[in-house]
């Protein structure tokens, strides 16, 4: 059996388990690959540490550019992070010298994943990149192969478990966003500094590269509509659940929509509304197909290497090919609509001081913007603290709500701006 | 572009589906397959029927075979159906002839698959047959190459659309199983003959295919423990609502444990517990991947014929290999466990006459069969119709229950068999 040489960038928690899988699992897997799965070369910043795999016949470096100088290396797989710098100049000169690249890293190919592609179709190899999305669903292998047979209209996901635990947690436990991160970042489920996970830029990073495969079309990174948890209240999301829904962070790509990652309440009973903890999940839909949901892990050394594994048989099977499904000249430019015009229900929480004649304010606001209320709750009254006015809309463009919530921010006894979070109702997904 | 040129052995609706689709979506396909999908002959009972695509340029057949005669035909899509027979046939024939397969026929994939796929190496083509579990899921593809990088330890699933639709209209209805089935017999979602789908065949035909390439066994159909939804009782829907429970029929296999088709009752929190309708649903858990679960369409002609297409674009592109992962001759012997001495806990109910001493009768049998009671149920009492016992079981053998049950259903003023049915309880799929 001939050997596929491998050199692995990166040894934190994914590079050294799946190195540690490569070894402990190599008959298995070297059958599967139909090729001896052999580590060449790694690279990490310090050798010593105890990583649980023995690193006496493999070369170590600090600097994983070293790996390049591998002639006996075929696939570099990339763990080391990060939009640009060395990951990305490790990527594009191992293309360019003819070597396979497996990545995890979403935020370099959100940015960079064309120009990479290219680079790889111009040497005759391959850049493959499962585990940049949700590692423990074949996402991206679904969309491009299983899937490939359809028109896809819309793709969606709980893109982000940070996110995804934080609301579960909030939701279960009836606590605070900055109780809940604080725990999630002592657990291990949200970072020191948790901006990329809670403003939705990693969701954001997945869901371009997903409607890229979906669409055919060169979706940009700065063309998408993102924002994420960080002023998401439990009020709301007792609101919610009094009115059927699921408050969660939600990845959205609508052909010929736009493509936003936005909090978003689920109706209870969709499939969505019980992915809950730090799984994930991706939904699709299109032609012929109808629908599907997939759920799973979306992160952690064991879900992510399982992705990274996959392209290394793949590769080694010769079963991988262009990552987008086509060359990239063949990509579309992306057809996105605005968000803007996009038409939905919503969801409105406005605090108010429970004086008369404040209703009669709001709903005329909301006359004037032709917004008309699907339902409403108002609690009980309150001599000091705010009363809250929560109302839900028919479909309505997202620019009047914008704007009506504005104009009520700005009313007499309103207490600040109302909180406004798009609703997906029963069916939307399937 | 160079050419892939197509036969299609039936026209039933997803062969009509799929020669429409290829027709209409002809440049989309053609440009994700890198090469121009053409069909080249079809074969039908009936040439007559109108089945919305020209067949100016198509020859056609009515018998199958001559298929065969065509030296220009480089894949040849099988939908013809039936364990044996002509499909078989051609299949075989086709093969040796050099000509790739796909096939949407999981009968004879669960009973000819090894053989078929041996065929397939020994001449250099491939077999393919995404479409024989789930169309709108891609099970197969998922479990071979998107988890070929896991030890499976689990594969389960809602397999078999027309039970889950039974059940679950039984369930939200409250309506009574024959009622149901003649129900879905109008609508379409039963055969005239129901068998195969409701005493489980169908469901084992892919569970066998499933379990084959998850475990690297050479999973044999005849070794699956199969039992259906014939006896099904909406007493036991409600039953199972009130524990916290819902009734599906499940598909399971365990490595090293047994394979089998069952009701089953499943934790009302699971994903599973809300794949209603016709849906199916995969779940599969493994290392180091942990577990996921996907939903979706698992029959008709849009689904199906996705997955058919997924299986050609494949073909097209050089990414179909060995269908269950490895060479059939790299697979081993089946490992599987008798089912009865897997532990788990069960559902039990009893039919009794309202007389004293009754549970006590009882209580004793299950003593002296080692079993404990975690819940039970008895409702009110009545003077002229049967009392229901109802008990749940901590875990035990299935041998212990079933012996039990037999002492049971033999005791004095217990008036029927019980039922039994095995609990999964919440966790167990993720």
């Amino acid at each position: 059996m001939s050997q596929i040489r491998i050199g692995i960038a990166g040894l934190g928690i994914v590079g050294a388990e799946t190195a540690r899988q490569i070894i402990s699992s190599q008959d298995i897997l070297s059958r599967r690959a139909g090729k001896n799965l052999k580590i060449i070369a790694v690279s990490a910043r310090h050798k010593a540490k105890d990583r649980g795999f023995p690193l006496d016949d493999i070369v170590f470096y600090t600097d994983p550019l070293k790996l390049l100088d591998h002639d006996d290396i075929d696939v570099i797989i990339e763990l080391i992070g990060g939009e640009g710098g060395v990951a990305l100049s490790l990527c594009q000169k191992a293309l360019q010298a003819g070597k396979h690249i497996i990545t995890a890293n979403k935020a370099m190919i959100a940015h960079h994943g064309f120009s990479l592609s290219k680079l790889a179709e111009d040497n005759n190899v391959t850049l493959q990149f499962e585990a940049a999305v949700a590692g423990g669903i074949p996402a991206i292998k679904i969309l491009r192969e299983g899937l490939a047979g359809n028109q896809i209209e819309t793709v969606a996901g709980i893109l982000n478990g940070t996110c995804n635990y934080i609301l579960s947690e909030m939701t279960s436990s009836n606590s605070a966003f900055l109780d809940v991160l604080k725990e999630a970042q002592h657990k291990g489920f949200a970072e020191a500094d948790p901006s990329f996970d809670i403003d939705g830029v990693d969701a954001a990073h997945k869901l371009a590269i997903l409607s890229t495969i979906a669409f055919e079309q060169k979706i940009e990174f700065s063309s998408l509509s993102i924002s994420g948890i960080r002023n998401v209240s439990d009020i709301d999301i007792n609101y919610a659940a009094k009115l059927g829904y699921c408050l969660k962070l939600l990845g959205i790509a609508q052909r010929g929509g736009p493509a936003e990652v936005t909090m978003a309440l689920i109706s209870d009973d969709e499939q969505l509304a019980l992915v809950n903890g730090a799984l994930n999940a991706v939904s699709y839909s299109g032609a012929p197909v109808q629908s599907s949901i997939c759920i799973g892990p979306g992160a952690g050394a064991g879900p992510t290497s399982s992705a990274v594994l996959a392209d290394l048989i793949d590769i080694s099977r010769g079963l991988a090919n262009y990552p987008y499904g086509s060359p990239v000249d063949l990509l579309s430019e992306q057809k996105l609509a605005s968000q803007t015009s996009k038409e939905q229900c919503y969801y409105l929480r406005i605090a108010v001081t429970d004086k008369p004649g404040v209703l009669s304010q709001i709903s005329a606001v909301l006359r004037d913007h032709g917004l008309s209320i699907a339902s409403m709750i108002q609690n009980g009254q309150s001599e000091e603290g705010p009363v809250f006015l929560v109302l839900t809309t028919h479909k309505c463009a997202k620019i009047d709500i914008e704007q009506a919530a504005e104009v009520i921010g700005n009313t007499d006894h309103v207490l600040d701006s109302p909180m406004v979070i798009p609703i997906f109702d029963k069916g939307f997904f399937s």
